[in-house]
């Protein structure tokens, strides 16, 4: 039933098909070129206009895409990202670089995204600390945010033991 | 069957509810959070030992993962994440950072990944130019890599018909 894309000259197809599920984020690569009507979309991915639907309705539902009725004779729908949506430009990036690194490599990339002002490929998307500097592993910690820490409160608050000093 | 991660309080899990398969980049996540037994995955996860056990071979065949035999009494096997899979982290933390954004909202973030020296959180990951600023969107352009144009290059070495100016 799943198509396969270990042949497929994209470096997104090929980390996902690694990392998991791939439609839905290859429904948001395409809309990011342009693709915006259901027939482009089904052409396109080569995707069941059954499991198709499925997907935009559920993107359309989460709020990465919008419908919009662009029919003249009566309506027909195209998709847009909405900015929840064309804010995944960046997770889109990386894992086309990391596609292009590893299943790919260096010099073989099958599709890149230049800067026309330079014509030089985009550079590696990092992690960077707010000095703009590549942030060392042993510098990050993982700490509970405050949604964490709120619902942890009432528990903290409750009368705990005395310290044993004064 | 699929468990559902629309209650948990952690960005990662529920971008990937968002966008599709989650099971491969949980078991990452998890690798980078310092776990390496199967008993641990498992029960982090709360997935049934077939599907990890698959999961787990599926990342190790593809290099993302490496078993090491770390047994006393017989072989028992732990997970780590090779070269790889380390570089992930940056497409995890864009998740991350994506459904802080979408799904909790700022201030209401699950976790927070800080810098130590400074005490905060990471800075939002961004596409970057050459200079260190931001890309403009209309500054970018989608071309064909290295490997499809080699793909294209016996197509286009065919003789083609004469320009009509001498």
């Amino acid at each position: 039933m799943r198509r396969r894309f270990d042949r497929e000259p994209c470096s997104i197809a090929r980390s996902l098909e690694i990392l998991g599920d791939w439609w839905t984020l290859l429904i948001i690569r395409d809309a990011f070129l342009g693709v915006r009507r259901f027939v482009d979309f089904a052409q396109r991915l080569g995707i069941s206009k059954n499991i198709l639907t499925r997907r935009l309705a559920h993107l359309t539902a989460h709020g990465v895409l919008v419908a919009v009725d662009a029919g003249v004779h009566g309506p027909r729908y195209e998709y847009e990202l909405t900015a929840k949506g064309k804010d995944l430009f960046t997770a889109i990036t990386v894992l086309r670089q990391w596609g292009d690194r590893w299943v790919f490599g260096p010099g073989h990339e099958p599709l890149l995204v230049i800067d026309r002002r330079t014509g030089r490929p985009l550079p590696r998307v990092r992690v960077l600390g707010e000095d703009g500097q590549p942030v060392p592993r042993e510098a990050m910690a993982v700490v509970p945010g405050p949604r964490l820490s709120a619902a942890r409160a009432p528990a903290a608050s409750k009368p705990r033991r005395r310290a044993r000093a004064s």
